[in-house]
C-alpha cells in the first residue's frame, strides 16, 4: 500500500502548487487517514515541500484500527506541552521558510485557525478546501476490496439476526447484538451507530433504537455497516414480523422497492447525482409518499459513512466509475410505519456488468 | 426541570450583555443541551434578545437520549434548502435588527464562521469563548443526581462481568459485553468506548479493545462508563487473572492504589487543580514511575467524558463544591503491562463529609 499514499500526496501536493501554496495543512481525521495510511487522535499532516510529516499529540498506539502510517511519513511526536498538533505544524512550516501554508477551513476551528496565525504570523494561510475530499471521491481497488469485505460482514452479521428469534426482543438489544456479530466476523466496529426500528418507528431515517419490543404484525427495519480497516459500508433492510404482510406493507414495501430499485439502476457513470436521485424520488412522489422523503436518497460512503458525492435534488455533478454510493429512499408514515431498503454500491461501466452490489443480503419482503 | 435552563440562559444571557453583546449563538452540542435541554443533530441554540430559539436541521426525533427541548424554547425547523443551522440563525438575529452576535469560536470551523459574516455582514461576530462550558463546572444536584444514577449503572455491569469466566475472552468480547449491561441496566449508551486491555496491554490509557484473549496472570484493566439522560461518568478499575498475584503485581498495584487515594484526598474545595495532580503524581514520581505517567491526572465529567478542570502540572485554577471530577493515574510497564485505577468524585465541604464516591467496586486488588 505505501506507494499508493506516495501517489495521494503527490497529487495533493501538485494541486496545492497549482494555487500558489508551497505546504499544506491537513486535519481532519479521514484526510490524515487517506493521505498517511494512518490518523492516531489529534494527528495532523505536514505536507512540507522536502517531507511529510504526521505530528502526534502522543505515541500513537499501534492500534490496528487507527491504520498503518506509511513508511515515507515522518511521524513526530508533540512535546507534551504542545496543546495543539496543528499548532505545532504551523511553527515547523515557519521553521522550513515557506511562505504559505494551506489548511482545512472547513475543519480547523476559528480558534485554532488564529492560534495558528499566532505562531506563524508571516506565514500565509490559504484554504486547502475540499481538495482531500474530491480527490477521495473515486476509490482505487484496494479501497474497493475493504469496502467488500466490510460488506460481506455486515451481511454475515444480517443473516445470522434474521436466523434467531425477534419477536419480544427490544430495539435496542437487536442493536448491539447486531454490533457485537459485526465483530465477531472481524469489523474493526460498527462503521455508525445501528439502527433498529420496529413498528411505528419502522422505515425513520436514522432511528436510534428504544426499548420498544417487537411485536406480532410489526415492520422491522435495520441499518447497519462494519468498519474493516477504517472504510464504511451501509445495508439497510425492512421485514415483517409474523406469517403474512398486512396489505398495506405489501404495497408500501413493493413502492419503496421500486423506488430502490429504479436508484440502483440510474448508477451509470456520467450520471447527474441529481438524476439518480430523481430517479428515485419520483417513483415515490407518484404514488403520493414524496413529502415523507428525506432531503436525499444516497451518498458516497469510504473513510466515512457519509462522504460526497450526495444523491439530492440540488446536487452538482456527475458519477465516475469506481465511486461507492448508497442508495437508500424510504418512506416512514407516522403513527403506522414504513420501509427503508438500502444498498452500497459501486458504479461499474456497463461492460464492466453495470453497478457492482455489495450489500447482497436479499431484498425479498422476508416474514419472519 | 424547565426552570434549571431558563436560569442558565439568563445567566449566559447576562454574561454576554457584560460583554456588549446583545445575542448569543451557541453551537457545541454539549453546551446547547445544558442550555435547552435537547441537543439534536445539528441543532444551534439563538439566545435572542426577546427569544430563544433552537434551529434544528430536521424535526426532533423525540429520543429521549437527545434530551427533552424546554418548553420556554421556540422550536425552528429549517427550511430543507438551509445546509447549516448556525448560518440560518445568523440570518434571523440579522432579521432581529441585534447589531453583535456572540458565537463559539472554539467550534465554528472557519468556513463556517465565514458563511455567517457573509450572510450577515454587518452584524459583528465576537467570541462566546469557553463561557457556557465554564458554567457547567459546577453541576446543580439535578445534574449530580444523573450522574450517581449513571455510576450506579456502571457499578452494576462491571459487577456483573466480574462473576463471570474471563479467561480465553477476548478483550473485544468483553468490551462489548460490559456495553450490553449498560444498556440492561438502564443507560442511553456508553459514556465513551469502553476500554479492555490485558496482559502487556493492561494499564495503557485509552487502549482499544483487540483480539487478544485473557489468560491466567495477566493483569486485566476496564474502563468504563454510563451515560445516563446526557451525563457520563467514569471507572476504571485493574483485576488479577488466576490464583495468585504475582509480587511485582501486588507491589505496582500498591503504588496506583496510593497514589489515587492521594489524589482522591487532595479533593477538597479551594485545592488548585495542579496540587490535586500533584498529590497523586509525586506518589509515582517518587517510586521512580512518573516517565510512564500521562499529561494528567483527572479531569472533570459531565454531558461529556471529558470536561474542565483538567488535573493536570499546568492547569490553572481552584476546585469549586459540587464540581465531579475522575481520579485516574496509571502505570504500564511497556511489555508487562500495568494498573489504572479510575474513580468519579463529587467535590464536597469536609462538613458535608468529602468527596463523594460515586463509582463504589471495590478497589482491593482482586484475584479473578
Amino acid at each position: 500500500m505505501s506507494e499508493v499514499y506516495g501517489v495521494r500526496r503527490s497529487r495533493l501536493r501538485d494541486r496545492c502548487a497549482a494555487t500558489g501554496s508551497a505546504a499544506a495543512l491537513v486535519s481532519r481525521p479521514a484526510n490524515v487517514r487517506y493521505l498517511a495510511g494512518a490518523a492516531p487522535p489529534g494527528a495532523v499532516l505536514l505536507l512540507g515541500p522536502d517531507e511529510d510529516m504526521l505530528l502526534c499529540p502522543r505515541t500513537p498506539s499501534g492500534d490496528p484500527a487507527d491504520g498503518r502510517l506509511d513508511e515515507e511519513v515522518r511521524l513526530t511526536a508533540l512535546p507534551t506541552s504542545a496543546s495543539d498538533a496543528a499548532v505545532a505544524a504551523a511553527e515547523m512550516a515557519r521553521g522550513t521558510g515557506v511562505e504559505s501554508l494551506a489548511v482545512e477551513e472547513h475543519h480547523l476551528t476559528v480558534a485554532r485557525h488564529r492560534a495558528l496565525r499566532s505562531v506563524a504570523p508571516r506565514l500565509r494561510l490559504d484554504d486547502l478546501a475540499l481538495a482531500v475530499e474530491q480527490q477521495r471521491i473515486v476509490k482505487d481497488e484496494d479501497e474497493i476490496a475493504c469496502l467488500r469485505i466490510a460488506a460481506e460482514i455486515t451481511d454475515q452479521a444480517l443473516g445470522e439476526l434474521l436466523e434467531s428469534i425477534l419477536v419480544g426482543r427490544t430495539e435496542r438489544h437487536l442493536a448491539l447484538e447486531l454490533e457485537r456479530r459485526l465483530v465477531d466476523h472481524g469489523a474493526d466496529g460498527p462503521a455508525f451507530a445501528t439502527s433498529v426500528a420496529t413498528g411505528p418507528n419502522a422505515g425513520r431515517a436514522g432511528h436510534r433504537p428504544t426499548d420498544r419490543r417487537v411485536e406480532e404484525g410489526d415492520f422491522l427495519s435495520v441499518c447497519l455497516g462494519a468498519n474493516y480497516r477504517g472504510y464504511r459500508c451501509e445495508i439497510g433492510r425492512t421485514f415483517v414480523i409474523g406469517t403474512t404482510p398486512a396489505d398495506w406493507q405489501i404495497e408500501l414495501y413493493e413502492l419503496v422497492f421500486a423506488a430502490q430499485r429504479a436508484g440502483r439502476e440510474a448508477l451509470v457513470p456520467g450520471a447527474a447525482y441529481r438524476d439518480v436521485d430523481r430517479a428515485a424520488r419520483q417513483i415515490l412522489d407518484g404514488a403520493g409518499q414524496g413529502v415523507a422523503l428525506a432531503a436525499r436518497t444516497g451518498h458516497g460512503v469510504g473513510l466515512e459513512i457519509d462522504e460526497d458525492p450526495q444523491l439530492a435534488p440540488a446536487a452538482m455533478g456527475k458519477l465516475d466509475t469506481c465511486v461507492p454510493v448508497t442508495v437508500e429512499p424510504g418512506v416512514h408514515l407516522p403513527g403506522r410505519g414504513g420501509v427503508r431498503i438500502d444498498d452500497t454500491l459501486v458504479v461499474r461501466q456497463e461492460a464492466d456488468g453495470g453497478p457492482e452490489l455489495l450489500t447482497i443480503t436479499t431484498k425479498e419482503l422476508l416474514a419472519l
